[in-house]
């Protein structure tokens, strides 16, 4: 039996369980792909300062079978570096930072490169350039699943008429649908979230669909920040000490943690009746684990929040009014809140339209860093503290454990530097207390605006028809009154006047 | 930005990921961990033809902290494999195979362990032994997360009062509770779906339950397929062409590929306009697709089943007899049948009580290669396939889109050599259409044994009913007709005789 006992590389392990990375079914093929190389795209604009412009292409090769082109004009990637990214799974960037980023595994592109090769054997295909000065490089790479590296099978350098930037293009077994849930939606909903963007999208069927920026603003640079002690566990916090470079405890504390000033690191030494002079990598195990049960002890300062970039209530608003049909729309910014020791802010925002669908729920629309999440939503935290928030309140119908129904958009955002999903796929937000709490917050502020719109709308659409009424029955009464008092035609007319003005008057007290 | 990319360890991500594993509380972190232990020691005893006997503890260290120790009589495991099988993640025998068995991956007990250290920086604690004549060995082991790799920090041989066996104990940070998905509910069932197994489980508190062994007999043994060419993917396809030690294309179809023969292998390369006996090396990615679109146009058997060992109706039958109370029970077995290429059987158990608690719904168990399966209830094919039967016709009461409801449980168990899970934390069976069809069909079968009694039980209660109103009106009537005919006594008591006889005998007619 010992003999049979062998390694199992990791893409051979999500090859098998491809359901984990979102790629259960050819109609999620086709989003889970688009989405990996759109947030990459994104993510490596902001991060160099460049307003995203994107070219999203969907064509259908054969019935069951798309490439899929997305194309950034982002910093370009350097040539080392282009294998290893496209055709390697756990490797990149952004997994060991804590920065909002939209990425955050080093799984998802070489993932979606992996099913293609899988379903059509056809390796991925990418183009990137640096800048004006440097040559553009084309590459075709396959992925060795029983070694989990890339295998190039080509690498040239072209000419390309785009100064900087980056072209991915896949190969898949797919499905394309319209409706919910659907690349269309998805990408709509990207615009939305991202108005800084823009987003030039060729469906495998139909014209080419632009959605223009709605602003020229970046949004503000997050930055990356070190995690913050209440948010340590003991198995890290052991690790930590032995991996410093720190010579003494108190430094150790102060310089790998956020918040932790020289005085809040010697009350913590001293609640755990350690020295802070001492070597860190002198600590025994339970001096260890004193410290950690001394540091929820001590009142430590939030994390800094400037590393989170929200969308903004302006910019939201401005969003919404732009790509939802309303009559209504407000949104809500929260400030920034904690989790586990993670910054994170929650938006909130509201279209509430008057077209048909009063029965139906409402829509949901969800998103974290700014990606819209589009399966698994009664899983999701934000659907949670949705159905959870009392919206008879606000002059909408709901039935018990439901969204509230009404024609009416629910948009609901958290960015933050590490956002707890509940799968690999990320599809859903995990209900960690603070998060489900903030949320509510948020939809209860903007419901209660909506409220005040919805009771406004509805007096209003009251008044309309008691007027009508009047307008309707007062040359009646005047009629019968001319009769029984034989009034002269003016005098009746007067009369009809009065009669109004009097009627106006009594309802309105 | 280049210099920030760098490879992620598969243990450094799924210790961020850990909800993926089921370890997103500590209430299931108990659970998760107990079952991974108990999942691996029952797997070992079978694979080596020993009834199993197992003795799991569960010590309360401090209010938040446990220690589980789970020991069995299985075949112990050889000194030089004991560090990786425990200290690193993707590691193992199983993921390999097509066989059905309990663990699947190679992460569980790893996992599990790494948690442990994570949150009370303790190494995992082994003993194994493989034979009388062989010594026992005693290791403490740590995890390095940023390699995946064990640090052994003891490496001992101790005397032990056990011939073979392995025992397994890890220190953790968790929560005990009892009652639904409780450790205590799992055990309970993983006796109910292994009979064959002795498991002697000592709680935190209270005293040591034995669950004896219903039959001494072993399930039969499940012997290893290979892959079915219905579920084979291009991708996987091209890879065989590479790799096969075949020196024609004929011969590696039949060879790698369960129930294809040289007719069906020849029907496939002539459909497909490639030449039997070409090198399967020298096939270009154009002749390799054809082949993979000609095998669903050619009628393959379907894959052996002596792959899959099912509990089986009589001993299913005498555990639910002898586990749960119930006035009625019945089991089915149904055929094997196919997913993906992949072999699996489905069974079905119904237990039928009169205690209280007939308006709740039916209690669910699921199970999956006898593991039973306790979270995500709501996103498993056993529930949707319960939820869509038509429990009505079978006497019992149920709402549209729920469980029905009365005083019963309801047993599935899908044996399979691979089952598809919807998480990497196996708790809910995904649901392909062949695998809700099987169930659907288990369950309408067990459904009308149970219409059958459940009837005739509703018939003699209304038997019973009308027969004592008769009783207790009869002697009234006897005595009004004694009086209006002025009977004797004795007339009166053999009229009473008569009326009943009459009674019963319009009221069977």
């Amino acid at each position: 039996m010992a003999a049979r006992q062998r390694e199992i590389s990791v893409s051979e392990f999500f090859t098998k369980n491809r359901h984990l990375l979102g790629f259960d079914n050819p109609r999620k093929a086709l989003l889970t792909t688009v989405k990996e190389a759109v947030d990459n795209s994104l993510d490596a604009c902001e991060e160099a300062g460049i307003l995203p412009t994107l070219a999203i292409e969907i064509v259908e090769v054969s019935e069951s079978r798309f490439r899929i082109a997305v194309q950034d004009n982002g910093p370009g990637i350097v040539r080392q570096q282009i294998p290893k990214i496209f055709g390697k799974l756990l490797y990149g960037s952004k997994f060991h930072r804590l920065k909002q980023q939209r990425g955050q595994q080093g799984i998802g592109i070489s993932a979606a490169g992996m099913y293609g090769q899988l379903t059509t054997g056809r390796p991925l295909r990418i183009i990137s350039r640096t800048g004006r000065r440097k040559p553009a490089h084309r590459f075709r790479i396959a992925i060795d699943t029983k070694k989990n590296a890339p295998v190039i099978q080509r690498d040239e350098e072209i000419e390309w008429d785009v100064a900087h930037g980056t072209r991915v293009e896949i190969e898949l077994e797919a499905t394309y649908q319209k409706g919910r849930r659907s690349v269309d939606d998805y990408i709509e909903q990207t615009a939305l979230a991202n108005p800084h963007a823009e987003i030039r999208y060729a469906p495998p069927k139909g014209e080419e669909i632009v959605f223009a920026r709605v602003t020229k603003e970046l949004p503000k640079e997050s930055s990356e920040i070190k995690p913050h002690p209440y948010g340590v566990e003991l198995g890290v916090l052991l690790r930590m000490m032995k991996e410093t470079s720190s010579r003494n405890l108190r430094g150790m504390l102060t310089s790998e943690f956020s918040r932790v000033s020289s005085p809040v690191a010697t009350k913590i030494c001293d609640l755990a009746g350690v020295s802070p002079t001492i070597n860190p990598r002198r600590l025994t195990g339970p001096n260890v684990e004193a410290l950690f049960h001394a540091i929820p002890k001590v009142r430590i300062m939030a994390p800094p929040t400037a590393c989170l970039s929200p969308i903004g209530e302006e910019l939201l608003l401005r969003a919404l009014e732009q790509r939802v049909e309303a009559e209504f729309c407000t949104a809500v910014t929260r400030p920034p809140a904690v989790y586990r020791g993670n910054p994170f802010q929650v938006e909130v925002g509201l279209a509430y339209g008057s077209e048909l669908g009063a029965e139906d729920p409402v829509d949901l629309y969800r998103f974290a860093n700014r990606v819209p999440l589009q399966y698994q939503q009664s899983a999701c935290a934000m659907t949670k503290s949705s159905v959870s928030t009392d919206w008879k309140k606000y002059g909408l119908q709901q039935s018990r454990g439901a969204l509230p129904a009404g024609p009416m958009v629910i948009f609901v955002h958290i960015a933050s530097v590490w956002v707890p999903f509940t799968s690999e796929s990320k599809e859903a937000v995990a209900s960690y207390p603070e998060i489900v709490k903030e949320i509510r917050l948020g939809l209860m502020e903007a419901g209660r605006r909506l409220g005040t719109f919805v009771r406004r709308r509805r007096r209003e659409a009251d008044e309309h028809k008691k007027r009508s009424y009047i307008e309707k029955y007062i040359p009646h009464i005047a009629d019968a009154l001319q009769e029984i008092l034989s009034l002269s035609d003016r005098k009746r007319d007067s009369t009809e006047g009065k009669l109004k003005t009097i009627l106006e008057r009594s309802r309105k007290i």
